[in-house]
């Protein structure tokens, strides 16, 4: 089984790539590096001090034996993701390959329209490759929990079944997006769904939570092919950013009351899930959607439980209650089914005091690479 | 009132320009002319012989001493936007300007790209100029009845309240669009419903139905005002293209059964529908949806009312049930709700017989002009 993971070179796409290659799956990586662009135009580095991608896969094939073959360049340039395509001849497409931050896509007018025009087109042009050439190929997609927003009803796994005036008819679920990046998603979600109905094609939408932690087993083989970390305001995601925060002695930024409610999902269970989606395809003509999270948690149980275990190992942490820079409701129902991945075999990690002690530990370790000016948050939602 | 009608010189923006000119609201038209480019890459022409831009304004303004100020350009490039913009300084600007044929996004990949970011950017351009500048300004944006596809239950306008596991909320309505341009009208309200949320914006969505008819009050007036009249397998709409068939002895082109039902209503509705719209401005921080049609027809029933006047005119016609060229249902159910403009005060006209004489005789007096081998759909749906 060939997969290939556009936007290998990422937090996700990396562990997912290595995860698979150590499972005996034939893995090549399509990356445009734009990531590591970003960071520094951003003057941003992550925590971990990340090797150049042709080291870490040299690192990987002397570790492991086993080869990652790399495909560098942008699928925004349709040519060349035709070119790599018809190289590698995947039988599964995993598709990390977009813009990935909120905060990123607020930055400006520039910024929004980088955002949706990078993730949209991509995508289109994953879909046109699949349809003119690989039409049995399952695209695996990463989607994202923050296209539901936080309505007022229990949100479903990408359709609900609607009784309206006596009539019955299940239809994608309603999406409430918080930010253009949100948005990108939920535009890839539309047109994605549009391909595989009127071309027979096969995706699979993981709709994932945040994520957190460093370490899988296979990052941890060696220093070399360590993963990256992001505390900074605008790559940086909760608990990730908390335990930084707490390592370094800088108060746990809170946005707000703290009472947003969101699903999370440990790294090494996002590698897990892909592998189940990837084994488990789907149906032709079929865009199925999978809620990718294991546990809920509001933003300030997460800031008390990194308190508690950092207290515990003698440091001292604040919390603090900034406004709040993006528009968002602070109290709210939340109420997210994920129960697709569990059927098909996941066996969720749940957040413990370990694993926030092990990240602890290991913010604690790199902590010099801190710069506690990339900290705050510096893009408002707001008008003015 | 100053509105700036973006899109002009197309077959809505024109007559709406017109119209509210007439009316005595303050006009301007922003217009990159490309809809004359598209015709002129198509090799395809509009029945009626339409003015260049400049020459329509001058006979405008001869025939009623008003002028209508223009702007050239496109919106996606944002200095031009603002440009316009602040010497305008519109109360309204009303957006026409988008790639609006569905199989012209269908052709390829290059033209579904080209529709969804051309149309996606133009409109993230306006929201930011309007966030920067203008924020008092009313959007009023052409959407498309289109972006709900036919759900098996009745259709709102624009949301609807989900009971679900004993919780209820009002949702945005789930979107089931048919084509890479219905997807961009989507991706569009999104993006709208979000920018009015965080940024306290107004904006009216208008989802029309598909529009009929050629005379307005103002474009009879002259034939140097004519509009536009797309009678080709690209741009041609349902009953337009069909009059036009009829007046030229070519079977009409029903795609499929003809079972396909769907909202429509007179392009003297359509103005009306704009001023209404405008003269009751949505509040800040809200994106108002109207459903802008006044009656439903299955495209096999509007080819029959074709056929009976064109008959009666003594034309032979005949009805040809193509291979569907499209990826639609042909037998569904079909029940839209268009109550919220016919509160503000709409009075529709109906579809009459009358009516269809007049565009049979309107289509028989341009037939000359008539380019046969532009009728037939080229642009497929399909894989292959």
């Amino acid at each position: 089984m060939k997969v290939l993971v556009i936007g290998g070179d990422g937090y996700c796409g990396w562990a997912t790539a290595l995860y698979l290659s150590n499972k005996g799956y034939q893995v090549g990586i399509l990356d445009s590096l734009v990531r590591r662009y970003w960071d520094l135009q951003l003057k941003a580095e992550t925590l971990t001090p990340i090797a150049p991608i042709e080291k870490r896969l040299e690192c990987w094939k002397g570790e492991t034996g086993k080869s990652i073959e790399l495909f560098l360049g942008d699928i925004t340039n349709y040519d060349f993701l035709l070119g790599a395509l018809k190289k590698f001849e995947p039988d599964t497409i995993v598709h990390f390959g977009e813009q990935r931050s909120a905060p990123f896509s607020m930055i400006d007018r520039e910024h929004a329209v980088m955002t949706q025009v990078n993730n949209v087109v991509g995508t289109l042009n994953i879909l046109y490759a699949m349809k003119e050439h690989f039409p049995d190929c399952h695209l695996v997609k990463l989607g994202t929990m923050g296209e539901y927003g936080t309505p007022n009803i229990d949100i479903e796994e990408g359709y609900i079944t609607i009784e309206h005036n006596g009539r019955t008819d299940t239809l994608p679920y309603p999406k409430q997006p918080g930010s253009y990046y949100h948005l990108s998603k939920v535009h890839d979600t539309h047109n994605i769904q549009f391909a595989c109905k009127i071309w027979g094609l096969r995706a699979t939408d993981l709709n994932q939570g945040i994520v957190y932690g460093v370490l899988t087993d296979e990052t941890k083989m060696h220093e070399t092919l360590i993963n990256r970390l992001d505390y900074d305001g605008v790559f940086g995601t909760a608990l990730n950013r908390f335990c930084i925060q707490a390592a370094v002695g800088h108060p746990l930024t809170v946005y707000g009351t703290g009472g947003q409610t969101r699903g999370f999902l440990d790294i090494r269970d996002t590698v897990r899930c892909m592998e189940l989606a990837i084994a488990n395809p789907a149906e032709p003509g079929q865009l199925r959607v999978f809620n990718q999270f294991t546990e809920m948690f509001s933003i300030e149980e997460l800031a008390l439980k990194v308190k508690d275990a950092a207290t515990a190992m003698g440091l001292k942490v604040e919390i603090n209650n900034l406004d709040n820079p993006r528009f968002e409701l602070e109290e709210h129902y939340f109420n997210a089914k994920n129960t697709k991945l569990i059927d098909l075999g996941l066996e969720p990690h749940n957040l413990s005091d370990s694993l926030i002690d092990s990240l602890l530990n290991f913010a604690i370790r790199y902590k010099d690479r801190v710069d506690e000016s990339q900290i705050l948050p510096k893009v408002s939602w707001h008008r003015k």
